[in-house]
């Protein structure tokens, strides 16, 4: 499709479309577009260039930060007894922007898979277990996806927690609010009747 | 959404965005997959950064070409006597690849439409007359889009030329091949009874 298309164009467009989600007729779309914004290419690309240098993971949580620890793991007003669980920087932004959690958290990255070779290295245990010692955490929380690799992530790291004084909870599973009943799958509407919650006794 | 993130992620976001058809659920996974690739980054930012100083405009034909004359401008097997007005790039490639036309072109990169301030200047004109007077040319053919912008573009130029001695033509309108005729919009059917092609005499 980009045959024609001088060199450096067919090499962008070709590099576009190694980002997922974009396609070779979106990558022809964006390039043309930057063609016509020249300024725009030096910003843009400056900020691709940078983005690896700048951006890297907390220390502590292994969140996205500028810094060598975060913005959340420097915040000492936090309830430190409390470390929440999540796959990713997005799922714990997302989580962050309920008000609700003021605990700190810890990013794994991964969820565990080992037909993809995702093992406990990748989602780098000794981690986890060193911040849990060195909050002094009594409460982990799983926010993790109630997917297979969820399920997995949290039946190993529970495992390996065993041993440990700390509480272990996760997110509640069932109908999520303002959903149909009819469209609710069967999995969920059997988990949402066995954790039925109690409106009044007897 | 990105308010939690990094200022590098969250100004890249915030570019990203500004590409049209990329919202900023799509600029958040966009920059997130370049944060996982830092090698990918530094190609990619180079080729957005050079992208305007290595892709110019034809000097002949106004079509993308990293050298100031472009390949087909430059290719002396192509029939001189023709010239193919088209709107952008894509679609002077998409005529190329037909492999039917072996002419020369020229690519507007606008149609005409006054009310968003495209006038014949915009359109370069002067360019288009010299480039006829210059290739000795004989046969103007239209490969513009059948709408109002390039209805107007096609009438506008077809003045211009009216006192040389060129043959125009314009690619014909009709139902496009495969289509089922009941999903044909009323103005192109009626455009291809008009049009109809003979096919035995009496
Ligand atoms: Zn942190
Ligand atoms: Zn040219």
């Amino acid at each position: 499709m980009s045959v024609g298309y001088p060199l450096t164009l067919r090499r962008l467009i070709e590099s576009l479309s190694k980002i997922p989600g974009i396609g070779e007729k979106s990558a022809t779309r964006i390039a043309l577009f930057l063609l016509s914004k020249p300024e725009f290419c030096e910003t843009l690309g400056d900020l691709i260039k940078e983005l690896p240098y700048k951006v890297r993971l907390c220390k502590f949580c292994r969140n996205l930060s500028e810094e060598e620890i975060c913005k959340i793991c420097n915040d000492d007003t936090r309830e430190a007894k409390s470390l929440c669980i999540v796959e990713n920087p997005v799922n714990l932004f997302h989580i962050e922007n309920t008000g609700i959690y003021k605990g700190y958290y810890f990013v794994l990255h991964y969820l565990l898979s080992p037909k993809d070779g995702i093992g406990p290295k990748e989602i780098e245990m000794d981690k986890l277990l060193s911040l849990i010692r060195k909050r002094g955490v009594e409460e982990v929380i799983f926010a993790l996806s109630p997917t297979l690799g969820g399920e997995a992530t949290i039946s190993y790291i529970l495992q390996v927690l065993k041993d440990y004084p700390i509480k272990v909870s996760r997110l509640a599973c069932g109908v999520p609010m303002g959903m149909d009943l009819q469209f609710v799958d069967p999995l969920t509407l059997k988990r949402a009747l066995l954790a039925r919650e109690l409106l009044k006794e007897q």
